[in-house]
């Protein structure tokens, strides 16, 4: 399990993850890739290539076991262990995630927010506390931190992400509209809004071409 | 203009005018593609490649026009003209998205919020109305609608965007995690949140196996 896999790849696996877990709630024990493909509307050809990168967890005539194919790429995907979620800013977009129950069945915990306003601070979302960003050091060297989310305005999303690197976060899930200039070990997953709504709106103006 | 670029290009094109954006605010009146590529740390034959797919703007031994490649890239994109939202789902994070100023600066302007809570309906959010998911179908009749935004809960997304499709919608953003089944000239733009998680989550692992 040693090889390079391309991003592409890992980016297309949160969808069989996916489909794979309603297979399940369905009761549904074993699946071919034509089956899969017709679900998915995805290729065979596409599904068995995607699903080989993992050393092929299908065998001829008899087609994937779901609950395995499941766990594997649940484990590929590192959601066998938990990660703990910090979110800086505790706006609306940080509460809409910290009340995301979802996250945690994926084994993503949100265990503080922390804000610049004093207001909110001592306040809790589903139990879970809203700190001053004072106590973001003392909260980090006193508790496992894996994933830091920035959901701050961007003035200030690049001056937090170093401090939360210098405190050891290795991690950050960006939703600042702002390219994070860090150390090259620290992993960035970066939701960038507005280049979705962007994206749409080429598409919108693509498709009206096309009917004329 | 009429040939088909791909969706990888479009998709860097966000990143490109928020660049040029920034360069304009600081005066910066023309930049060559080395320059560009230092900035925002991509090759300049990759700036060049991308570019030359809207006719290249660059001249020779002058560089880009910054401005005049800004408002073609927006024209591209469909930035030219305002784009009318409504959002379906007034909790935290349909209301996050009401409050970004910045996506009116775009042209995506949020016209309506509605949601299925009578408590919160009647209610604005600086400004613009929550109403009754029951009055989706008049206001989508007496309103010019480009864009709804879906963020309620899962297990309603389907029907409520066959519902929207109905109506006249012609484009979704979805930020419910489920593939929406619906006709092929309604444009649809994902935003999987917890696909970015699980992203973030191999990244973690992977970047941790290498430094063993």
């Amino acid at each position: 399990m040693s090889k390079e896999i391309s991003q592409a790849v890992i980016r297309r696996m949160p969808r069989y993850y996916r489909y794979l877990g309603e297979l399940i709630d369905e009761g549904v024990e074993r699946i071919s890739s034509n089956e899969l493909s017709t679900r998915m509307n995805v290729t065979a050809s596409q599904i068995r290539q995607d699903l080989n990168n993992f050393g092929g967890f299908g065998q001829q005539g008899y087609g994937y076991n779901v609950k395995y194919l499941y766990e594997e790429i649940g484990k590929i995907m590192g959601l066998s262990e938990q990660h703990n979620i910090i979110i800086i800013g505790a706006g609306n977009l940080g509460q809409a995630i910290a009340n995301y129950v979802k996250f945690e069945r994926l084994g993503f915990v949100t265990i503080a927010l922390f804000d610049v306003n004093p207001d909110i601070c001592g306040k809790t979302i589903r139990g879970i506390p809203i700190m001053l960003v004072d106590e973001m050091e003392d909260f980090i060297a006193t508790h496992k931190v894996d994933i830091a989310a920035l959901t701050m305005p961007k003035e200030k999303a690049g001056a937090i992400a170093k401090q939360l690197v210098g405190y050891g976060v290795h991690a950050i899930w960006n939703f600042a509209h702002v390219d994070l200039e860090i150390d090259d070990d620290v992993v960035v997953e970066n939701v960038h809004l507005s280049d979705t709504l962007m994206q749409l709106s080429y598409n919108i103006v693509k498709s009206r071409n096309e009917k004329k």
